[in-house]
């Protein structure tokens, strides 16, 4: 049980004091100019009583916001969250002045800034961290690309539509939401059917267009809407259809995906990277997807940014060379068996889990680890983050394993990063479609006996059979693969001859055993060609941001106890604006000092609001921490001006020139807000603030 | 006439003899404590004497690349620069592998980290700059808000079909062709025929679709490819469609330009901006056309990036406070008059272009300053950038002026970034077409006497005839604009009752002359409502980075003087990769130091690349010269390095722990290169280069 509310406030009071004495000591000690070792122990021992105070400020928000394992107050606090964004702008239903489209956003300025920052950090993280090579490919794509990933064919959802009026909804959605009403709501249902339910719960993923029907049927579901009959489900491709060019004659699609753009261009980079393994290609772009009817708020949208990362790597050697520097790390990890076997998700070594099997090799660990390192940065809380692994049955065929980084929100467990090796599959079918070897090269130092098809045409022979067309024949002998050339051998040799089609001709030709000879010879090599393996990172940057908004939100009480305010605790990092400069009163050279100091941050590329309105100090600290802006400049001095944090809303004091290089410094994560903390004098008025 | 390359040559070797004597004096300043007037007037000289010798350079690259005037050398230039780009995967043409799409291309590696560069930069220089409140809205749009923009019936060009094949063209595009081409080519032509088709050339984009096809016809034009006759002209609307939603009812469109997105926003992000004007919201993202046959490279294309801003202000005062800072800048400007009387573009302060009327306010004159900063500091020639005003036919009817940034390329005059006085017309389509208010409010200090239309329904007649309908006739009633209501209240002053259509209940009813009062009452107003005028500033992204590929190119020999080297001259900020490490030679020692220094170089935030090849490292100079890499450092001991310089091959040596730091210090523009020429030893062995 947490302690009581007001045993909490006592605490936090009486632990803000120690803070400040500590504070007071680490500049005595400074000031005396003691040894580093002290120093260094005082501004520890500060950072720990820090710790201790967040701990207790977040007990005291888990009791002031009331039991959060409730699904109440769940949707309590996915209100409040969801009513700052729109109040503040984070973000906007798209095209909301005709009455908006399901499933489509604007992000507003903060939430554009947010997204911009989050997206930088991720260039860093990932692409300038490993020189991965970057591109930004097209969102309009032809079919054949999009038939050889297989997104013509099978990117759809299974739909049902309303007999009468023609609404449409997703076949699995109604039979769920059929299901979770049922158990939770008729109390009259045996314990039979509820297994049954539950059951069907269980395997929805698995069902076929011919299931899902009878299932529907049996149970009587109707339109949610209107309780009219529903049609047979049938597919949907899932992509916005549209068509290239003037003739209407080539279909293409809005791209479901960044990563086909890369894989057709395998060849260019892999010959970019010197002909060398393992390298990695990355792109961020926009991706679409004409959901059926979009649930879940921003988390089910219908165009969405997405970053990836296509690493490809030696199918014989999955090592990573830096992998050493993740294998220590531990988190939540939530493995294939362990799900199975109804248990939760538990804290693992990354180490453990790849040397042990449970990780299929190094490189998808690396990437796992550096998918955890990522997320905490920027404010993803660890205790609500998990790496799950998918079941055999969500798993391509082609997979050699996948795991999805999931966060929990008030909508549950959400997937917000898949980590999927999905081995030579993509190379192969756009290899298979286009005819372009994307194949990978490697000089091996002992030469292997290998035995080679040769295929070797008798072209007098065809000249006198063919003429002109000789050529076209002689290619399409040439291009056969194995199979269809030990077939052709073995026709002519019990046959004689053997009808032909040679496409490029566009008819079939009879080839007689005179005209080609067909053998298997043993070769030796000295290089080995082969199909890289790729390891995908895919992000879904909205759904991370949306995760992290959740993860930043509390609610703190006024200094007058009399309203609950609203606060975002960004991260420098992440946050939308850096500071904010408040002349303290409005006066003339309050407000030329802000100016001043508006400029250097401009200058140190610093983003920032001044604020010169008359409203009182402590509704624009209130108005800013709804911002989750992290740091508040006050001008109350022409020579001096007080920086305060959002969190802590501890002050300090620092002089007019020297403002922008401490905000400069604590937002560039050089140091830490700790680190200004037991440089400069504290200012203890708490004014006019909360 | 241009010195000979010769004696050009030797010019170039004394003045970098007279750099490395004056460099010496300089550090010898510096090292004896000299006084900082001496020092600083000592790196003056140097400084002039770098920009002397970069101006031999040029003219040895112009005497080596022939007559630049020429359109054979100019598309033999083109592709020199298109060859190198291709070559070294700055694009690539999308889809390659299937045979690619016409007007679709890959940003590849170097292409995609020099757009990231010219984004960062674009939002460093204008959105944090002016504070503007950035948005991210979908690419998807729905019919109803391109139907009020005006897209829907008039985003077209003409189109005529091949009538046998199908295929499809540009009239405008065949029409200017056989023009072009008969006065260069044909020389039996008559100075009446001549002087005809230089006028149909003139007057070309004012050609209905009538008129295009009785040219074509006059002229017999047929299709290029084929020689057969063609259709009639014919408008093709170029946007790409889709179908948002399952039902297929819902007609949407990929969007034409982003601009869209922020007027259908106005009213929250007003309301966001504390209900002031002026401010400005800006996007930056992805446009589609869906051109009919593109040409001209990566100029003309299906998909591209947009950055773009509208500037709200107030039509009664488009001051601009920062006008000033610009007001003294001095460029090519390029007036109405001044094309129509035949002249050429001259150099103008753009401060006199305001002042005398010729652009028509400051906030337009502001943004045409800060786009030519912008334009400039990314490497664009400013001798080839000029600011063309729209001529009377090429603008809207609503708007109030129009110029555009233009960049020379080997194309003609590029139309790259377009600054327009839109006036009110964008909100007003949109305002008209929701139904939602897109105004600005201003108290005003006098009240001021109106007349207003007062419409006063008497709801207990309404009541009375129409029941339940009664509250949607009232609103219907309430909701119509002046000429309505004044057209309804003569009807029923002389017929006592007319026919009113009530939308949101599908018919029309009869109102009486008792169910409503109509007239017209003097009222004094305390503010003042009105629709803001937008100034918009559009930059073509991809066009911009592609005249930059172009004006950044250049040749130099190689040292032996047998090989012309391709080279980039991108400045730090754009530059793909700021620098690379090699080793001197293969060896263990100076591979851990490049580890070393690679390392310190990410933690910096420094994007570079290692190479740990034997190449000769001459060829790995020239290799990344040819990227645009502005600087190479070299191990050569395991204590300190030498850094080198791309344009003047210069090399200073640094300590292994300065090396990032001075890289960090040249490339993020906070000193020079001169900086650093200034402050290290130089390092003379021009070694194995060139």
């Amino acid at each position: 049980m947490a302690a009581s509310e007001d045993s909490l406030r006592r605490a936090l009071v009486e632990k803000q004091s120690t803070i400040e004495s500590q504070g007071n000591a680490v500049r005595a000690l400074k000031a005396s100019n003691a040894e580093k070792k002290a120093v260094d122990e005082a501004i520890e021992k500060l950072n720990a009583l820090k710790l201790e105070k967040s701990s207790i400020e977040k007990q005291l928000q888990a009791s002031v916001s009331g039991n959060p394992g409730s699904s109440v107050s769940k949707e309590a606090f996915r209100q409040a969250v969801v009513n700052t964004l729109v109040g503040r702008l984070f973000f906007i239903p798209s095209f909301k002045i005709y009455g908006g489209v399901a499933g489509l956003y604007d992000y507003g300025p903060p939430g554009c800034a947010i997204k911009s920052n989050v997206l930088a950090f991720w260039r860093q993280h990932f692409v300038l961290e490993e020189n991965m090579l970057e591109v930004d490919c097209p969102c309009v794509t032809p079919e054949v690309v999009l038939k050889a990933s297989g997104h013509v064919d099978k990117f759809t959802d299974l739909m049902v539509k309303d007999e009468k009026t023609g609404t449409c909804y997703r076949a699995d959605h109604l039979l769920k939401d059929f299901c979770n009403e049922k158990i939770q709501k008729d109390l009259s249902i045996t314990a039979e059917k509820a297994a049954e339910l539950k059951h069907v719960l269980a395997v929805l993923d698995d069902l076929s267009a011919e299931e899902l029907g009878t299932k529907i049927k049996e149970y009587g579901i109707t339109a949610p809407d209107t309780r009219n009959p529903l049609s047979d489900p049938y597919p949907f491709n899932l992509m916005f259809q549209t068509s290239i060019g003037p003739s209407g004659l080539s279909p293409g699609y809005m791209r479901p995906e960044t990563a086909q753009g890369i894989f057709v261009n395998f060849k260019d980079l892999y010959n970019y990277n010197g002909n060398k393994l393992p390298f990695a290609a990355a792109q961020i772009g926009q991706a679409f997807r004409n959901e059926i009817s979009p649930r879940q708020g921003l988390l089910r949208v219908r165009e969405f940014t997405l970053a990836e990362i296509e690493h490809f790597v030696d199918p014989d050697d999955k090592s990573h060379p830096k992998y050493s520097e993740v294998a220590d790390l531990e988190f939540l990890m939530f493995p294939r068996e362990q799900q199975i076997s109804g248990q939760s998700a538990k804290k693992t070594c990354l180490g453990e889990a790849v040397s042990k099997g449970i990780v299929n090799n190094e490189t998808l660990g690396y990437f796992i680890g550096r998918v955890y390192l990522f997320l905490t940065c920027l404010g993803i809380d660890k205790d609500r983050l998990r790496f799950r692994q998918h079941l055999a049955n969500e798993m391509a065929h082609y997979a050699a394993d996948c795991w999805d980084a999931e966060i929990e929100s008030s909508y549950g467990w959400i997937e917000c990063v898949g980590i999927a090796d999905r081995s030579a599959y993509d190379l192969r079918a756009h290899m298979d479609k286009s005819g372009v070897p994307l194949v990978a090269r490697e000089r091996i130092s002992e030469p292997k006996e290998v035995e080679k098809l040769v295929i070797a045409p008798v072209k007098k022979e065809l000249g006198l059979s063919f003429k002109g067309n000789q050529k076209k024949v002689v290619e399409a002998l040439e291009a056969m693969n194995e199979k269809e050339a030990l077939d052709m051998k073995s026709s002519l040799e019990t046959k004689g001859e053997v009808e032909f089609h040679v496409c490029t001709l566009g008819e079939n030709v009879t080839i007689k055993k005179s005209m080609v000879s067909i053998s298997k010879e043993k070769k030796k090599e000295h290089q080995r060609t082969f199909t890289p393996s790729v390891i995908e990172p895919s992000f879904g940057i909205g759904r991370i941001i949306y995760c992290l908004y959740e993860h930043s939100f509390y609610l703190r009480s006024s200094k007058a106890g009399d309203e609950q305010l609203n606060v975002f605790r960004f991260p420098p990092l992440v946050a939308p604006i850096k500071c904010t400069v408040f002349p303290l009163v409005q006066n003339q050279q309050y407000e030329d000092v802000a100016k001043i100091i508006s400029k250097s941050l401009t200058a140190a590329g610093i983003s920032h609001k001044i604020d010169i309105t008359g409203t009182s100090i402590g509704k624009r600290y209130a108005r800013t921490d709804e911002l989750g802006v992290p740091f508040a400049i006050t001008v109350d001095s022409t020579s001096s001006v007080t920086i305060r944090e959002r969190d802590s809303k501890d002050q300090i004091r620092v002089n007019v020139e020297e403002a922008a290089t401490v905000m400069k410094s604590v937002t560039d994560g050089n140091t830490t807000w700790a680190d200004a903390w037991a440089n400069f004098p504290h200012h203890s008025s708490v004014s006019a603030e909360e």
